[in-house]
């Protein structure tokens, strides 16, 4: 069974889990509070992280546990909207992008396919959720998929009832504005198993696996 | 920076974490409930048991991460005592053991190593807690050392002050026999930042990292 993961997702207490803005020097806008202490490393497996083993450090790391693609919408490629300039942009990660799978991105721009060293291979794709799901399966080899966000990407996933597993990182901060992956998602409760626990740090985890 | 981890220890309501003797068709003895509905997969990766992804899997699922090398004691390899006998033993899981990695077997019985198709070779060492670690650490690459149990194995690496990192699993049941870590182990709280969460089965998670 090859299931669509959510993972890592941090989220205010008003529900925000990115800016209504990025940029090149802000790749989640205003929200990058959320992350705290994690800064880039909320990926990592536990022993490539010099810090002790956490329960937040647990939880995030099973972000690439038995993945076999990815899907995300295009703000998590790049800050850019409209058609692709001739800039020599190639992700927000320099050489080394750390998804080493294909990775297909949602964009009214479809180009070429970008191709990494270390097996990460973006696919831009102009396609609705369950197109866009059925073409990463066939890339995945088997494996799950990871819905790698933003908000609004999720928020369609969601909606289309195509999530099997989504983990929430509640942070106690208040952010005021911002994207959600809550509009459109009422009575989520009723198609989901819910599972919360509250980390020393003060974050709180919530599992929520599809019935 | 190498770390001494123990994952996934179950214990009871009353410390015991394996029974007093072991069989080959018992291999915890009668601690066997403290598994309960983990059966054989308490190591598994969230992706490989086709089931949801709660907080238990989660937890349990960090036991491979950045490991080098095992540690274990001589009852996690077999039932036997005394000398090695004639049988055909290659311990308790068949032609694939799940270590993918060399594997130190604590006995007063040496004997030549006993290697596997897809990585894990056992090795059999009579020697103190410090002189295994560095053994071990010889062969793990840089990678992380799991301790691997049973229970007085770990007590005497946590009586040596040689764990970094520790993951017990409190189980709501009552034994009423069996090996314990805690002896000897008194003031561990002092040497030792604790976190607790506490999952919707109903286990406790308890992670010790050595300040």
């Amino acid at each position: 069974m090859s299931r669509v993961r959510v993972h890592n997702l941090f989220i205010s207490l008003d529900g925000y889990s990115a800016g209504t803005y990025v940029t090149e020097a802000e790749p989640i806008g205003k929200a990058r509070v959320l992350f705290g202490d994690f800064d880039d490393r909320v990926i990592e497996d536990v022993h490539r992280v010099d810090e002790p083993i956490t329960a937040d450090r647990i939880f995030t790391s099973t972000w690439g546990q038995g993945i076999g693609a990815e899907i995300k919408g295009r703000r998590k490629f790049g800050p850019q909207t409209g058609p692709w300039g001739d800039d020599d942009w190639r992700g927000w990660w320099g050489d080394a992008p750390p998804f080493r799978t294909p990775v297909v991105v949602l964009t009214h721009h479809e180009r070429a396919p970008l191709a990494f060293d270390n097996g990460t291979v973006f696919h831009f794709v102009n396609a609705e959720p369950a197109e866009a799901l059925a073409f990463a399966r066939d890339l995945a080899d088997g494996g799950d998929i990871r819905l790698g966000g933003g908000p609004s990407t999720v928020r369609q996933f969601l909606q289309a009832d195509l999530v099997d597993f989504l983990h929430l990182a509640t942070v106690p901060v208040v952010l005021g504005e911002g994207e959600s992956i809550w509009p459109g998602c009422s009575g989520l409760e009723e198609r989901f198993d819910v599972e919360t626990l509250v980390s020393a740090s003060g974050r709180t985890h919530r599992l929520f696996n599809r019935r």
